[in-house]
C-alpha cells in the first residue's frame, strides 16, 4: 500500500487505528470459512469510528481504486470477508453501540460491530426478543449478520435476518451516505433498499447504521427430545409436526454421527441404535403450550420414536439442548476440519437429500454428519476431514459440487444462511441461471461501477 | 398505436385478446386512485395467457420503445397502473391459475392473475393461510399486491406482503425471462432480487409466477371493541397492550367522524361522546386467547375505556366487524370523493400525528375522519370531500403536502401500504433524499435502460 494512503487513513481515523505491520494484518488473512486456496494478505486495515470516517475512506479507496472489504467479527463461513492482496480491510468493531432500544415502538438502532448475542441479551433485560440467532451469535456482529443475511435454528418459525431489518444506513462506492427503508413498521417508499443491502455481502455498500424490528420476548418454552430408529421416521415426523398447524420454535436433526460422537464424549443417554434425534422446542404463551407439546409427543410416538425426553424444567431443558451444543465440539475431537455445507431443501425432500448427501459421501469415501434446521429444510451436511490430508481434500473438493447440484434437483438452494463469498460464487450460476446472474451484475455495475466493494465475492472472477 | 404493432400483437396472444376499441381502452383510463390530471388513453390493451407470451410482447415493446403498464385488478391506490397516452397496457387476469398448493412444504405458487381473497378461500380450505389482507382482497390481484407490496390490518401481527413473497418468476425490460429466489424457506443465494421486485410497482419487470410460504390457519380469535373518551387514551391503548407482550393479529382505530357515520348508517350501539374506537383481534392457539382477551380488557378499562363488547361467537365477532366493514360504506353516502392517505409513523407518535391531521384540516377548511391500522402505526387519513367542487379540490391538493410532511417530522413514511405511483412521486425524494433517489435511480437505469417498464411511475418525469 502507498505510504501517501496509510497516511490519508491515519489522518481520516487516527494512526492507532491503521494497521500495516505484518504481524496484524495476517490476523485478517481469513475467516470462519474453509478455504482451499492460500490466503492473501492484505495492504492495509482500518477500524473506523462513525459513518463520516468511512465515507472518507471510501473516497479514497474509489479514487485510488483500491479494493474494500469490511469485516465484522471474521466469523464467515463462505468466505466473504478474505481480503484480497493489497485491499484495504474495513474493520468494523469499534463502531458497537447500540444506540436505542425502544420498547414503545418496539424497535432498536444500532451500529454494525455490535455483538449479536450482546444485544439479545441488552433487549432481554427489558422483555424485548431480536429472533435471528446464527450459531456464531456469542461473536459474530450485527452488521456482519445483515450483509450474510444470517439464519439460525429459529427461522423455522421467527423468519432470518432479513424479516427483521427495517430501515439501514448505507456508505455507498462513491462514499455518499444514504439512508434506506424506515422507522415504521410499514412502508413502501420505493424500492425495498434495505433488502436489496441486505445479505449483497459487502458488494454494494457498507452498512454503517441497522434499524430493527422487535418482538415480545416469548412468555414461555418447552423442550421435547425425540430419538428414531431411522432418519426418515425422523425426518417425516418434522413435516407431520408442522402440517397439523404447531410452528415449533426449534426443530433441529442429528444424525447418528452425531449420536454418537456426542456419547462418546458426554454421555447424555441418548439411545446408540437411533439413527436420528430430534430436539424440538415451542414457545409463546404459557397455557399454550402443554397442548402442543403432548400433541407432539403423540405425534412422535405414532412415528415410531424409541425415546422421547421432556423438560418440565429450565434446567432440563439446558441438559437437552447441552447434547445439541455439544455437538459439534464432541466431532472436532476426531476430526480437525469441518465443512459445515448448509444447502436447503423444501422440508418434505429431507429424507432424499440425505440419502443423496449419503451416496455422495460413499463414492467420494468421505465421512459426513448431518445437522439440520429441519424445520425450514436447511441442512448442514457436515464433511468431516483433515485438512492436513490433501488427498482426502481433493476428494472433498470434488464431492462439494455434487452436493449442491443434489440440493438444485431436489428443488432446493446451494445456500440457506452462510451465504455465496467465494466458496459459492462457482456455484451460484446454476441457481440464479443465466438471467439472474445478469441482473445481479446490472445492479452491482450499477451501484459500484468500479468494482472495489468486496470484489471476486458472489461473482468469482468473470463478468455477467 | 400502429397497425403493424397491434396486428403482431395479434399473432401472439390472439386477435380477442387485443383490445383497440376506444369504449373498451376508456376502461383502462383509470385506477383505485384519485387523481388531480386528467386520464390518458392507452394505445392498445393486450391480455397475454403466459410467461412466454409476454416476453415476446415485451420485446416488440422494447424494440419499438412503446410504454408497457402492467394491470391486475385496478384497484391500486397510488395511480400505479393508470396509462401513459399510446401505452400498450398488459392486463394480467387472464394468468389467474393456482398452480399448486403444498400443505407439506407451507408453499403455494401462483400466477398474477389470481385474486387474493379467491386465493386465501381456496387455502382456508386446507387448514391454510396467507396472511396479507389489503382492504382491496376481494378483487385485488396477487401480482398487484406483489407490485406495490401490499399491507392490510393484520399487519401488525403478520407483516406484508414482502414476508411472504419466497420467489418470483419475472419477465425483464428486454424481455428474458428469469426466476428469483427459492421454494425453501431460507435462502441467500444472492442478492434478495425477490423483495427488489416486490413493491416495485412494474417499473423494473413484469411479475409472472409467485410462491408464497404459508402459515398453518390459526386456531381460533377473539375480538373485543372498546370506545374511548379522546383519541389520546385510544392510541395509547395500543402502545399499552403492544408493550405488554402481546400482538393482536388486528388494532382497528376509528375515530369519531366515523363513528358517528355508522351510528348514522347501520346503528351498531356504538356511544356517539366516544372520539375513538379500537376493534381488537387476538388469534392463536384456543386456550391462549382467554388470557389475552382479559389482560386487553382490562388494559382498555385502565385507559378509561367507555364501553368494551367481548365478541363470544363467530355470529357476535360478524357484528363487531361489521361496524369496521361498514365504515367506508357510511361515509361515502354523504361524500362522494375519499382521499384515503396511508401515511405512517412510529406508533407512539399516533397521537401527535392525529392532532397534526386535524391542525392540517382546519387551516384548509376539510373533513378528514381517520382510521388506523394502530398497531403498526399505519394511519388513514381519509379526506371526505367532492371532486366536482373544484375550489376545495384545489384546498385538498394544497393540503395534501402538508401531511406528508407531517409524517416524515414524527419519523415517519408518506406511504405505509398503497405505494408511491403518480400520487406520491413528488414526494418520494423527501424520504429517500438525493442519494436514495440516486441509488433508485441506478437500479431502474440497470434494469430497465430504455425506460419503457411502467414509466413516470415512482420517479416522475424527472432524472435522479
Amino acid at each position: 500500500m502507498k505510504p501517501e494512503i496509510i497516511s490519508q487513513l491515519r489522518e481520516i481515523v487516527g494512526k492507532e487505528y491503521v494497521f500495516t505491520e505484518k504481524e496484524d494484518l495476517f490476523c485478517y488473512t481469513y475467516d470462519g470459512s474453509f478455504l482451499f486456496e492460500q490466503p492473501s494478505m492484505p495492504g492495509v486495515v482500518v477500524l473506523p469510528e462513525n459513518s463520516r470516517e468511512i465515507s472518507r475512506i471510501i473516497k479514497l479507496a474509489a479514487a485510488c481504486q483500491i479494493p474494500v472489504i469490511p469485516r465484522g467479527a471474521g466469523s464467515n463461513l463462505s468466505g466473504g470477508s478474505v481480503p484480497l492482496a493489497e485491499c484495504m480491510i474495513i474493520q468494523m468493531t469499534r463502531m458497537n453501540r447500540i444506540i436505542r432500544i425502544d420498547g414503545r415502538n418496539m424497535i432498536a438502532v444500532v451500529e454494525p460491530g455490535v455483538v449479536t448475542g450482546v444485544f439479545q441479551e441488552e433487549l432481554a433485560k427489558q422483555g424485548l426478543f431480536y429472533p435471528p440467532d446464527p450459531a456464531s451469535l456469542a461473536f459474530s456482529t450485527m452488521g456482519g449478520n445483515v450483509a450474510e443475511c444470517a439464519g439460525g435454528p429459529r427461522g423455522v418459525k421467527y423468519g432470518v435476518t432479513r424479516d427483521y431489518i427495517l430501515g439501514l444506513e448505507v456508505v455507498l462506492a462513491d462514499g455518499s451516505i444514504t439512508r434506506t427503508g424506515a422507522s415504521t413498521m410499514k412502508s413502501v417508499a420505493g424500492y425495498d433498499l434495505t433488502r436489496l443491502f441486505t445479505g449483497s455481502e459487502g458488494t454494494l455498500g457498507i452498512i454503517t447504521q441497522i434499524t430493527v424490528k422487535l418482538l415480545p420476548m416469548p412468555q414461555a418454552r418447552q423442550t421435547v427430545l425425540a430419538s428414531f430408529p431411522n432418519l426418515d421416521q425422523t425426518a417425516e415426523t418434522v413435516v407431520e409436526i408442522l402440517s397439523r398447524g404447531m410452528i415449533p420454535s426449534s426443530l433441529e436433526l442429528l444424525d447418528q454421527v452425531f449420536i454418537h460422537h456426542i456419547e462418546a464424549f458426554m454421555p447424555s443417554g441418548l439411545p446408540l441404535d437411533a439413527e436420528g434425534i430430534l430436539l424440538i422446542e415451542v414457545d409463546g404463551p404459557k397455557n399454550a403450550l402443554n397442548d402442543q407439546i403432548s400433541e407432539i409427543e403423540k405425534i412422535c410416538r405414532d412415528q415410531g420414536a424409541m425415546q422421547i425426553r421432556a423438560a418440565s424444567s429450565e434446567d432440563e431443558r439446558e441438559r437437552l439442548w447441552a447434547a445439541r451444543r455439544g455437538a459439534f465440539g464432541a466431532i472436532a475431537r476426531n476430526y480437525p476440519t469441518i465443512l459445515s455445507e448448509d444447502v436447503t431443501v423444501p422440508r418434505d425432500k429431507i429424507p432424499q437429500a440425505i440419502s443423496q448427501v449419503r451416496k455422495i459421501a460413499e463414492a467420494y469415501q468421505l465421512t459426513v454428519a448431518i445437522l439440520a434446521h429441519a424445520g425450514d429444510g436447511n441442512f448442514h451436511a457436515d464433511i468431516l476431514t483433515d485438512e492436513k490430508n490433501s488427498e482426502e481434500m481433493n476428494r472433498v473438493r470434488q464431492a462439494l459440487p455434487e452436493l449442491f447440484k443434489a440440493a438444485l434437483d431436489l428443488g432446493g438452494t446451494i445456500t440457506g444462511e452462510h451465504g455465496v463469498g467465494i466458496v459459492k460464487a462457482p456455484f451460484l450460476p446454476w441457481e440464479a441461471g443465466r438471467e439472474g446472474m445478469h441482473v445481479m451484475q446490472a445492479v452491482k455495475d450499477a451501484l459500484d461501477p468500479q468494482n472495489i466493494l468486496n470484489p471476486g465475492k458472489m461473482f468469482g472472477n468473470r463478468r455477467w
